[in-house]
């Protein structure tokens, strides 16, 4: 009998107990991407622990993460064009599918409803369904004679259910806007620079800036505008340089706006640039230990933590906005490669690739407090973005 | 054999069966105080769905919120002193402890593991452990010959595991800075002004401002200064005024940062006033229906959406922030008394007391989207809170 009911109970709650679903809020949960086995970790930031090796997502390398607005499922978007929901609570892939052959970063909508994927290959954006990852909208990023298709990056979600990205070949940023229904109205901006690499939106979904690979400056764009239209910033900044050798494109994503500051990482200078957060007018720059790839606000702004391109990637620093200095050069280890700051700043974790280790430092008092080890990490991403515009 | 097998069964899963815990994400759920029968709601902000009544929560007039980081956890301050803990998965009170025999809102740490609670009697600020409700610090607000114990009000958590308050008795501000550990550094700032009654720290946790029931101004101070110091600001704004009766004191919890400019509900004057988000200098007032009470923005700033006292709490209000202007007048109905933007602004939802109602209106449209049930409807707290500073 005892027998019985325990096969009955194994095959009833078999497929629970092993999968191990958990009870739990999922506020202080993230995932690490480790590309090198196309696999990621489910962390617990509140104890510094490791959940559980999610596999089997394909090539990763560059992947970026976006969270269901329950901060139960991640969204990962891989260099393969793979777009993979991952349950975090069930600790598995719900669904995964190829979208694309070649892609670079996604968002999500405001409302939680649509996931937006940047390719380069087809050219253009597509947008699926966040339950069923079915499909809802194809915008092949078509420019000239309307037969080209141009590579798009910098692709952000802004507020009323729109994103907004940039057309590597095309110099153009487009608005898709779904407020009205699944067929959006799009915006076409010209002229917005050579080459736009990468783009950002600031906390607000205000304001839009590309980076330009193609000339010296960078490109703003006032979305709150009757008329946006793109506007160059920080023209020329780059014209007294001694042609220095860029080791890594800076990414965007990391821009810090502190104190009434925006600050950015320069492109293949040992600096960080400063920005009037309302004019958009150069307003200085600190010097670094090395080319910048992330420049990191602390949430409450009054820290920016920076890390290095090769061969300063096992060094952080730390610069106290307030006084525009560097208070602190951090050597983590080998290839720090992404950070991810706790959502009100007590900590920050970062990714040491080379050393196979996650640390978890305090803000505070710039102690390290905790170490995990993981497989070549490199992106961290916490479930708290779910809550915030253009992550 | 089948009906030994489910009374087993019942046995073993009866209590998670009846207590329906749900394997669900958290980051989208909320919290609806029903004051008069003592009762929370626990909505799904996603499915604009009702998941469970908790009953039992004492005096819930004028109570606020916070999450624990994993945003599992609701702690409850209520006005008779009581501290509840809810469980939002399991949907019941993990522990509910009488901690003073009057108080007004709290707080919890950045690291999540302290809660801070405002009382007026006995006056001061008592601390508790979050897991359990230990105790874990008091700090009697003692004033003048050091005998006598001040009210406290305005409550702030700021980061570096400190809180900040002020003295309603006394006119100081105290900031208690719990980041060596449990016994915490206290810091006296004295002289703020007559009868401060409520107080809001900035997004970034670098301004605290008080209102002052007791002159005409209000105070601020700079949390960032080596030396913090109160300044008073908007001194003599009221002083044109003839003498209008106040029918209800503003809230500062809801006062709004946008566009370089903090809104804030005037007291006694039909308007909201307008600071500059960096000098604190009075940047102007726009005229509203009522004698606001909450003026909260939406979160990207782009609006500020104001409610008001009686006879005029039937009535919303929508400022565009931009153009400084009115744009739209609702009816909810009788006794709007609260609001709570979806985090990422798409939705607000608003309490609507007397007619029993929970409204949902799309922020974009302006137009209702949903309704729900509840008894005398007042604070509306989501889960997303968990990740924002000095809420």
């Amino acid at each position: 009998m005892m027998r019985a009911v325990l096969a009955l109970l194994l095959v009833l709650f078999n497929a629970p107990l092993l999968a191990a679903p958990m009870l739990r809020g999922t506020g202080d949960l993230g995932l690490v991407i480790e590309r090198a086995s196309g696999s990621v970790l489910i962390v617990d930031t509140t104890h510094h622990t490791r959940i559980a090796r999610v596999e089997g997502l394909g090539d990763i390398s560059h992947a970026s993460v976006v969270y269901s607005r329950d901060e139960r499922y991640a969204f990962v978007f891989g260099r393969d064009g793979g777009l993979t929901k991952i349950d975090m609570l069930e600790q598995r892939i719900v669904k995964r599918i190829i979208q694309a052959g070649n892609s670079i970063g996604g968002a999500i909508s405001d409302d939680g409803t649509l996931i937006a994927v940047s390719n380069y290959e087809p050219g253009g954006v597509r947008v699926f369904d966040t339950e069923t990852l079915d499909p809802v909208a194809d915008l092949p990023a078509t420019y000239g004679d309307g037969k080209a298709l141009s590579k798009t990056v910098g692709l952000v979600d802004i507020p009323g259910r729109a994103f907004v990205f940039s057309l590597w070949d095309a110099g153009e940023t487009w608005i898709a806007d779904f407020s009205e229904g699944n067929a959006p109205k799009i915006t076409r901006l010209k002229d917005v620079g050579t080459n736009p690499y990468d783009g950002l939106v600031t906390g607000n979904g205000r304001h839009y800036i590309a980076g330009l690979f193609g000339e010296d400056g960078l490109s703003h764009i006032d979305l709150w505008a009757a008329t946006p239209e793109p506007a160059k910033i920080l023209a020329g900044y780059r014209k007294n340089d001694p042609a220095m050798p860029v080791y890594k494109m800076p990414h965007l994503e990391g821009w810090a706006e502190a104190d009434g500051l925006f600050v950015l990482p320069a492109i293949g200078r040992n600096e960080v640039l400063l920005l009037d957060d309302r004019t958009f007018a150069e307003a200085g720059s600190i010097p670094v230990h090395g080319q910048p790839v992330f420049a990191m606000a602390r949430p409450d702004g009054r820290q920016v933590w920076v890390n290095f391109a090769p061969p300063n990637n096992d060094t952080i620093q730390v610069i106290d906005v307030p006084s525009q200095k560097v208070v602190a050069t951090l050597k983590p280890g080998p290839a720090v490669l992404h950070m991810e700051f706790a959502p009100r700043g007590h900590e920050v974790w970062m990714s040491v690739r080379d050393a196979d280790e996650i640390q978890v430092w305090n803000t505070r008092t710039l102690e390290k407090v905790a170490t995990l080890s993981a497989m070549k990490p490199s992106g961290i991403f916490f479930t708290a973005r779910a809550h915030r515009t253009g992550l």
